[in-house]
């Protein structure tokens, strides 16, 4: 892929500012849209051209990128009236960067065959750190072609790139990246609230276990900001929700029990009813604390 | 503690054996006793003295270590007729570093002062590798001054110690430790299993997502060896179970909601009636292979 690629960025959120920023000072032509025009006046501000709609956006550009919330929203930009679908040209390529549905992500792939346009599917994780410091980790679903010639581009957000299989495996294996880390926040979750509860220093405790065959990254990092009290969003309750709720039905879908992610579900509903949609995914741990 | 201390140490399976030779490499005389003599014998040959019972070695020593299988091992050792309460002399130091019961840490350090004794609960964590390497975390319960009185004995054992309470807080740190690990292990079974269900190659789903926030010790040390169907035991099955028992029993006690320790309960129960008592911790993805 040349220096100069025409890139349509759809959904220029915490994450798409960063993302998007990286392709512009890489030399390419980006034209954006997202739902708050506001969040995406740095860009403007930096060369990239406003477009009042997604379709819109995709008629001008070789490669269209979205990063959208939910899969309502990747729905209704690619396959809505105008949408992405509509209006991209003959052979564009289109990469879904979205955690979102697998069995969406196919769909979209098919409908996209059969307009001659490519379609990925490449959600990332790393979080707003990882897309300002472009090391996010990157998992495709699509043809090779497809993937080959998305590499250059995607390479400029993130480090871990791997194709993992034909459309829906990047959303699947995203999938399986969200199962561990939802299961594994009740690990650490349950380990801390138990040690507090029978009297010991959570953060001696936290000491002790998390650099053993206890640890965890969700351990090391976001059980101290917990102890300390410190709800804030890294990833936001909602978010996780959202994907264990994919997950769930796709493991349904494929006639799969997963008994953990079945807990983790029934945990963060809970968390939900508190009225923590908007905090970080570690005020689970608030939860427990508060039985 | 001076170089040549008298001390018993009782039990010397994988973990007592590597244990007892580094307290035999820095000099101190060893008093030794284990229900399956031959398991000792490397010691013996290396100048411990063999005893027929725990209460025997006991009376011979000014600090007696345990490092038994459950808690009735324990129990037995400590509390049975002619045990180490009843034999060992006053102001000997008893370190139960069996992974136990707190209830009975309590009970025993209450026996124990009742006879001018000290005590204190001091289980561990690294497995046969950290008691090898004489780096084992160790999380001990007890009073101050027994703690301190034991360091210098622990240090030729351990690196990372804490007193983490009065007694039974090594035992409850120590199931934090497990609560952490037990359910952890299902956060990385499910999100392999679904990546395999999906038709991923869990391989490469395992490179993309262990060095992000679904990492865990677990999933980098353990997860491989799943993948290739080695299930060679690290950690047995059957002793995952029995921590799950002592701290689900403990949450009870504390009235203290664990659903995702049940749930792996639940799920180890499961292992255990496929007859994998005695594989490793990491069998548990070959439930859900099997399902």
């Amino acid at each position: 892929m040349p220096k100069g690629t025409s890139i349509a960025f759809i959904g220029t959120g915490v994450m798409g500012r960063s993302m998007t920023g990286h392709l512009i000072d890489a030399g390419n032509e980006l034209h954006v849209h997202n739902r708050t025009r506001q969040k995406a006046q740095p860009l403007l501000d930096a060369g990239a051209r406003w477009h009042a709609s997604a379709g819109e956006a995709a008629a001008q550009a070789e490669v269209v990128i979205t990063m959208l919330g939910f899969p309502k929203d990747v729905e209704e930009s690619y396959l809505g009236e105008g949408g992405i679908l509509a209006r991209a040209r003959r052979g564009v390529l289109l990469v879904d960067m979205t955690t979102s549905s697998p069995f969406l992500a196919r769909r979209i792939s098919e409908e996209a065959r059969a307009r001659g346009l490519q379609a990925l599917d490449a959600p990332v994780s790393g979080g707003d750190i990882g897309a300002r410091e472009a090391r996010l980790v990157i998992m495709a679903g699509g043809d090779p072609a497809a993937f080959e010639r998305a590499l250059p581009i995607l390479s400029l957000m993130g480090r871990n790139i791997a194709l993992q299989g034909p459309a829906g495996a990047g959303q699947h294996c995203k999938m399986a990246n969200q199962i561990a880390c939802a299961v594994g926040m009740i690990a650490w979750c349950e380990a801390l609230a138990y040690a507090r509860k029978a009297g010991l220093d959570p953060e001696r405790v936290h000491a002790s276990i998390s650099g053993g065959a206890a640890g965890s990254w969700a351990l090391t990092n976001l059980g101290p900001r917990a102890l300390k009290g410190d709800f804030a969003p890294g990833f936001y309750v909602k978010h996780i929700r959202k994907d264990i709720g994919i997950a769930i039905a796709s493991a349904k879908e494929m006639g799969l029990e997963l008994p953990g992610l079945e807990c983790a579900r029934q945990l963060y509903e809970r968390v939900s009813v508190s009225g923590w949609d908007e905090l970080g995914t570690q005020a689970l741990y608030r939860l427990y604390v508060s039985l």
